[in-house]
């Protein structure tokens, strides 16, 4: 039997169990104890040691709990074998290099002509936080818990009921899967779906989405898009089964589909029972024009049309909540496949939104917002009218965007460039061309975002995106 | 062309623009104006209803957006060819039958002996509603924006720390990703695992992990399961590239996985590149003897180890965060492949959880939880303890259970079932079974929670459990 000389400190920050743990654990890594080497009994060691006999079995019971010792019955501690064993204290301490970086990367900017970017000093703060602190945990016992895995019922009733009313959707709070993004969304779609589907975008479409859509592993088909969208054609062609498209304001050209490519998309859909069609429906909230041009999932009667949303363009995108519209057969698949799953968003946040909904906030901030977008839309549209370089305008009328065709020598990249240098970031087409399509031959066009720009800011961008125009124009003429 | 005979309302709910919408959208629909025929100019109208021109032409212009009518230049609207067109108004209203049925169902019992559900009594709510109240969302604008899609650095920071400090991980805030929930980390693994991977999982294990990867199309092998964890020799005999282990307390078992089997669990992972360990460390806070069992990933030098850990069981199911600590292999993947995710945990959620953790209200609270679940656990194991039909008791000294083995002829099912009608929910070993792997035949075995039952009502479960075990003996040795 192994005598062990260990020095306890009695005024350690170390309990005294966990020193004589510490000390058997390095003996035996160092070797100085070996396998099958029986310990001394825990009465034996507490006299010595002149402690409880409790405290040693304490670290004894931690040195078998973790397999450095075992008991034999009626017979005492040994130590195990541990071929290998190492030490593993104080190794591979070296930072782990921070190659992430920053999505949100500042370019040093001061206007910036995002077409996602959103005003936040609109937003009603003291409504949102009077709601917020309305909400006490300890009051209801639901909020404790995980709760529904789809979201909860009242906030479920209460997307459905406004998804109706605003937008056509016909659906019962029991289609809804409320989630933590779009992007979870469409995971969570992809178990449904299962693997080997194929999905049909448009050429040039949103690409994080398509980014989704690659990461689970769906090859991509880069479908053409005519003044009407998605080329239907070509949609036959591609082979796919999955369409996703953006009927209501597609995203970045701002095409509205006419009901007619509505039908023959309905009808391309109907042709199988694997085909489907997912809506999104990403910023249909602001139309400036008209009424707002109802989704496609309501004309749908065959349960083909997947239709998604979100509140992080007409609320925040930190509140993380979308939504799902789903098709009998995908919630009868969701029910037997997801259910299980807990729900994404926290219960209180779910509250929160829920309570928004209801009291009218939601709606009131939306047409509140809705008018301060449509007089900075208009604003915009007037001035880039009035630019001589400014070939055509379309896409307008919705959203936070409009799109520019640019009368230019410069590369879509060279005038981002440039504008960039003078704190303009403008944001071109290309960038949200699908890597599969062929790149556009056609002159500059830029996503002329108005989100979170006030009226100067505006006049200012474009004069300095006049200038990074004329001044090439001017040099080309001089070498000429 | 056409004339059209429309009734105007000036009283009516409807705007003028969209009566004459209506009207002309239903006229086309029932086919009482053709394709290609003419409408009357926006002017003529006007001056026929007796209403602004700028009524008419927004409503023609919604009729254009939409793809009822088109302009030909100089020459006025024209009705588009809509074949198969159809009025969508109305069809299709009957509710979707609500298939979904509550995974929460609620069985009518009063005693339920849950592995999974903790104590809400003792939460300091007093402490999270202050501490959500102090979060002003107007104050600091980061909190309207979507942020880093690991989830913010200071959140992540006070993770790693307390990873490092209480489970003796090894990272950086960097290495860290918050989620909404352990399912939806698995999900985005598996996007950075890739398909092809094949997941050895213990017999026994947790089944809603197993669900997840059969989700995603992962093969599972059912490997045995001995006193010290996942049999190697059957491991290396499944092919399976991905381990998911719970060393520190595997669930339902409690085993704790000695230094040898984690060594030779890492020698396995060393084997291969496209070898991984997923370490689900579910319940590790809450162990009752002695010091908790350090982390695997802790003795992982070679970036074989992915670490997974919730605040489900520490803070509360309903607040839907997890973290994954990715090594560095697959962080790298990670910030090509899905750093343009936004996180899916709102950001007041992610700060509100950070100043709990940075002010120590989260280890206060462990360490009282910890205190009320021993006393517990110590409790039910001194009754249990002196109940004769039960044979052995195993897994204990941690987490929110202990592993009961039944002295009955009863079959799991039937005790269940039996406990059920007199208000007692039990949970069966058989539970968390693997599909895959065959049904054990020995002695019923029942997975016995503590979390969220005070001391008289597990003495009276235990009690009815008695009961129900004693009567079938009964009856059994009547029949005889």
């Amino acid at each position: 039997m192994k005598e062990l000389l260990i020095d306890l400190y009695h005024d350690s920050d170390k309990a005294l169990y966990e020193q004589i743990y510490d000390y058997i654990c390095k003996e035996i890594a160092d070797g100085k104890i070996s396998p099958g080497e029986k310990l001394p009994s825990t009465r034996f060691m507490a006299k010595n040691l002149q402690i409880s006999r409790s405290t040693v079995e304490l670290a004894y019971s931690q040195l078998v709990a973790e397999g450095y010792l075992e008991t034999k019955p009626c017979s005492g501690y040994f130590v195990c074998d541990i071929s290998g064993l190492y030490r593993f204290q104080g190794i591979r301490q070296e930072e782990v290099k921070e190659s992430y970086k920053k999505k949100e990367e500042q370019t040093g900017c001061r206007i910036i002509f995002s077409p996602f970017q959103v005003d936040r000093t609109y937003f009603p703060f003291r409504v949102w936080q009077k709601l917020n602190r309305s909400i006490n945990m300890e009051d209801e016992e639901k909020f404790f818990f995980a709760g529904d895995s789809r979201g909860d019922e009242n906030l479920r009733g209460a997307i459905s009921s406004y998804l109706h009313r605003a937008r056509g959707v016909r659906c019962t709070a029991g289609q809804v899967i409320v989630g933590a993004g779009n992007e979870y969304l469409l995971l969570l779609l992809s178990q449904l779906l299962g693997s080997g589907q194929k999905v049909a975008m448009e050429k040039y479409t949103y690409i994080q989405a398509a980014r989704t859509f690659s990461n689970m592993e769906y090859p991509i088909a880069a479908v053409d898009i005519d003044e009407a969208g998605m080329v239907m054609q070509k949609l036959y062609e591609s082979g796919a089964n999955i369409a996703y498209v953006m009927p209501s304001h597609q995203f970045p050209l701002g095409t509205v589909m006419p009901m007619k490519r509505r039908l023959e998309l309905l009808q391309w859909a109907a042709a199988s029972e694997r085909n489907y069609i997912i809506e999104d429906d990403h910023d249909s909230e602001f139309r400036y024009k008209g009424k707002p041009i109802p989704s496609l999932q309501g004309m749908d009667m065959l349960g083909r049309v997947i239709y998604i949303g979100t509140f992080s363009k007409s609320i925040a995108p930190s509140v993380r909540v979308s939504y799902m519209v789903l098709p009998e057969a995908l919630l009868e698949k969701y029910y037997h496949n997801c259910g299980f799953y807990a729900t994404t968003v926290p219960r209180t946040q779910q509250e929160l939104l829920y309570r928004f909904l209801a009291e009218g906030s939601f709606e009131r901030h939306l047409n509140r917002m809705k008018n301060i977008y449509r007089t900075r839309h208009d604003y915009m549209m007037g001035l880039l009218k009035q630019e001589a370089w400014v070939k055509r305008i379309y896409g307008e009328n919705a959203g936070l965007h409009m799109m520019a065709e640019i009368e230019t020598q410069l590369t879509e990249e060279e005038l981002i460039k440039r504008a960039g240098e003078r704190g303009v970031k403008l944001f071109g087409l290309q960038e949200n061309r699908l890597l599969t399509a062929e790149k556009s031959r056609e002159s500059v066009t830029l996503a002329m975002g108005f989100g979170c720009l006030k009226e100067d800011e505006i006049a200012e961008g474009i004069a300095i995106v006049r200038k990074c125009v004329e001044q090439k124009c001017a040099s080309h003429t001089l070498a000429d």
